[in-house]
């Protein structure tokens, strides 16, 4: 069997954006942009330029796609989520110190894998994998607002707000990002994370009014 | 031609739910499900037992459902987002004094009109009606972000945060209720609203820490 000439082999080799990774990259921004139910596979490969069989030598199926960048998303939320619940063991930070903590890298995951946790964001539960994936998303939420409760509860917090109703607000904040943030925008992850904890500790209004 | 009998007529007349306002209240629900790409005008008449035809007798197409649906959440913000700018013609209420108002309002316009809101915060641009509606929602972020900069300019809001970001996480820590907000839960739209204006002034830290 002859090798294939360099001048065979070049063409597939020098273009870019044909490996798993890439084509995840364009699935996930093309069920951002018209919804996954509204996107086909034959949609993605006229994205990428490619064969429909292309895609699937790449992933087995469209819902295959849409699990691996939700789970991407869940990742780097439970991540962040856990590292704050450990840090609280053995008299760790207080609870208003994670808490803060948990704000900021929450902002920082949202930024770092923005399309990612959009979609996580918008899932309706239409299917095993979106189901999987909401109640991942509801262990998460329960652990945010066990901790704000903790934050509460040790007496750091105004108590005049239900925690769980708290930690809707400020997360509801936090996941606003992926309706209004854009990476070329004028802010970084850490300006929009200072902005958050100051709303969220210290308020607008300004002291001594 | 005979008149239809009572017998004839009472079931048609005494069988609910088959006037516009219903078909649309099923059609919002079924949109956020399942999205609105998703979702069939054949869809929307098995959920209501309806064939496609007593559908289009009511709506001449898929797209204007989602009109009259975008046009009712729009319609409410915008009066909210209007009444606030005018409130601040001829020295009347202070900026701040208006931004509170048009907080409690906005979330009581989107626990009033949660499903239509939803189905708006959720419009990718996929048509000329969505696009029209995006382009609406941008008019109306833009009127808060003024009124945000006008608490700012007449210094009743902290320096530190630019007050465009202030507006998108004001206004998204509101919109989250999409997410989380359900009507028969514990929290009535004066509960969420006084919640987010004590966040948004004061914020949850202790005074005196």
């Amino acid at each position: 069997m002859p090798r294939p000439s360099p001048t065979r082999e070049a063409p597939r080799r020098g273009r870019p954006g044909y490996d798993q990774e890439t084509v995840l990259r364009h699935a996930i921004d093309l069920f951002n942009r018209r919804g996954y139910d509204g996107t086909s596979v034959g949609d993605l490969a006229r994205e990428l330029g490619l064969t429909k069989s292309a895609i699937y030598h790449h992933f087995p199926s469209k819902s295959y796609l849409l699990q691996a960048a939700l789970t991407e998303a869940l990742d780097a939320l439970e991540e962040v989520v856990d590292t704050a619940a450990t840090a609280g063991e053995d008299s760790g930070p207080s609870a208003y110190a994670r808490l803060e903590s948990v704000l900021r890298q929450a902002v920082g995951v949202l930024v770092e894998h923005l399309p990612a946790v959009t979609l996580l964001l918008r899932v309706h539960g239409n299917s095993d994998v979106e189901l999987d994936a909401l109640r991942r998303r509801r262990e998460i939420d329960a652990k945010l607002a066990a901790l704000v409760r903790a934050a509460a509860d040790e007496g750091s917090l105004r108590a005049d707000i239900p925690p769980e109703l708290t930690s809707r607000l400020l997360f509801g904040m936090v996941n606003s990002l992926v309706e209004w943030y854009r990476p070329e925008g004028r802010y970084d992850a850490a300006g929009v994370a200072d902005a958050v904890i100051r709303i969220a500790f210290e308020g607008l209004a300004l002291r001594g009014e």
